[in-house]
């Protein structure tokens, strides 16, 4: 059986009946496994963690929107966190059994199947988007709620599904397909922030690092220590142990050691088995020797 | 569901209509999947790997045993590979969701079922073992099928089930638990035997070395090198990583270092983790992080 992970993120993070309701919705639906959900007051919003094949995570989906539809109203919504919609994004991640091109398939399957039954404006991310200027969630969700329909009514932001104006309440949403997120943070042995926040910017795509890594220097105060807190986007292509040793590298660079390093979350043992080759120098080796995928191909 | 695997070992590595007989055996057995078997006719003897929940695999290998008795004669059998009966070994070794404690039981529960039923004496080895002296495999093997009757008439080797002497074609069986066991080789980047031979010494338990330890030293002719060939018989107690750094830092003593290393046939990725978290030195890391698990624990 395919294994796809979903995340949907609500704008709601205040109201307990309300996430209680939420989660009820997904967790009434048969071939879907709600593994996970957390609340942020103060970003009033919602990270739900589920986990089905394709066609229930559908059904699972399209059950969260019409309980958060009938729940949240944008116009009244306040929060730190940026938000386009009532359910503002939903990222299908292939895990199991299953190609990026399905998820890619489901997520505008879903896209115009909420379109159609919700009249909400769907824009479509990251793999499944449509053009390269819609890849990024930020540039989608610049402006937020509040200017979506000046947005929507500029060149290049008609959505992929539905209506051209926003849903009046619901706002629109941001659905589509990527790889599996890692939050990887590693601890330096000083509290210089500022070595941080070079090494954050030597490592780091968007000021010239590597490929698929986000980050940036921060200060864990309870601890009197300096962090690279960053998000692996692509683990395949830009493995854990690259980052490690690119960031032991740079820290050397100040006199700095790693003091250690932190997944925050779930990680894939896909993820981690390639540092085990990388460090162990394995050579002909393939998933085929791990057992445990031995055990599911023959299942 | 538990996953166990068993791992036996039988007599017959010739006769290939025998051997696809024992292959039906297991396959035949509802429950039970049969993931791998080899034959070796200098050996002449046979390995299948099978996996299922515990009382499956007893019917698989109760199945075999049956097939086995009816087809391979010990007073007629050749081969270089010591052995005491026709299935000569059988392990079972915990993959999943099932402890050590669980694969004893199962053992004693096999070997008093094939004493009863076949008339086979059935040694109990290494968890299994009722005491010390019958924990390693060579010692109940020593002296081979053709000592076996003096040797179970001498004081100390009564088997722990069945009669006090040999079956007269199938000799006897040695059931047992224990961990996985990894085979798992490092390539120097030298061709001289003397190196390996040192570090193997080094580094194996029998003469002082990591308690889960068997090593050799050989030279690999075909690309003119020496490898460090070892068994890995507690990866629990004794990481790959740290054999692995071990050989490498004895490696240089000599000038020499690890060109590769390999892991011959199947390993657990509970195996593999550990040489990550610790290359990563990653901390306040579990199990539960690991998707695969995660998925696992809530279906």
């Amino acid at each position: 059986m395919a294994v796809i992970e979903s995340i949907p993120n609500v704008s709601e993070g205040r109201r307990g009946d309300v996430i209680e309701r939420l989660a009820a919705s997904i967790r009434g639906t048969p071939g879907v496994r709600l593994l996970d959900y957390s609340s942020d007051p103060s970003h009033n919003r919602s990270v739900f963690t589920l986990a089905g094949d394709a066609a229930p995570l559908k059904v699972a989906i399209e059950a969260l929107f019409e309980a958060a539809v009938a729940s949240i109203d944008l116009r009244v919504h306040q929060g730190e966190h940026p938000r386009l919609g009532a359910v503002d994004v939903v990222p299908f991640v292939p895990i199991e059994g299953v190609t990026m091109e399905t998820c890619v398939a489901l997520a505008a399957e879903v896209g115009r199947s909420i379109a159609e039954r919700f009249g909400i404006p769907v824009f479509l991310y990251e793999e499944a988007a449509s053009h390269p200027g819609r890849r990024n969630l930020e540039d989608i969700r610049r402006g937020e709620f509040e200017g979506l329909a000046a947005k929507m009514s500029s060149p290049g932001w008609a959505p992929d599904f539905g209506p051209a104006a926003p849903h009046p309440s619901a706002g629109a949403s941001v659905i589509g397909a990527r790889m599996p997120l890692i939050a990887y943070n590693i601890n330096l042995n000083t509290d210089r922030l500022d070595v941080a926040r070079k090494i954050a910017a030597a490592v780091r795509h968007s000021t010239g690092g590597l490929r698929f890594v986000k980050a940036m220097g921060v200060k864990v105060d309870e601890r009197n220590l300096a962090q690279v807190s960053m998000n692996l986007t692509n683990y395949q292509k830009t493995p854990i142990f690259r980052v490690f040793e690119m960031v032991k590298r740079e820290a050397a660079r100040y006199g700095v050691s790693i003091l250690e390093s932190e997944v925050v979350g779930l990680v894939p043992s896909a993820a981690l088995i390639p540092a085990a080759e990388y460090y162990l120098q394995l050579e002909r080796f393939g998933p085929e020797q791990i057992l445990e995928n031995k055990l599911k191909a023959d299942s």
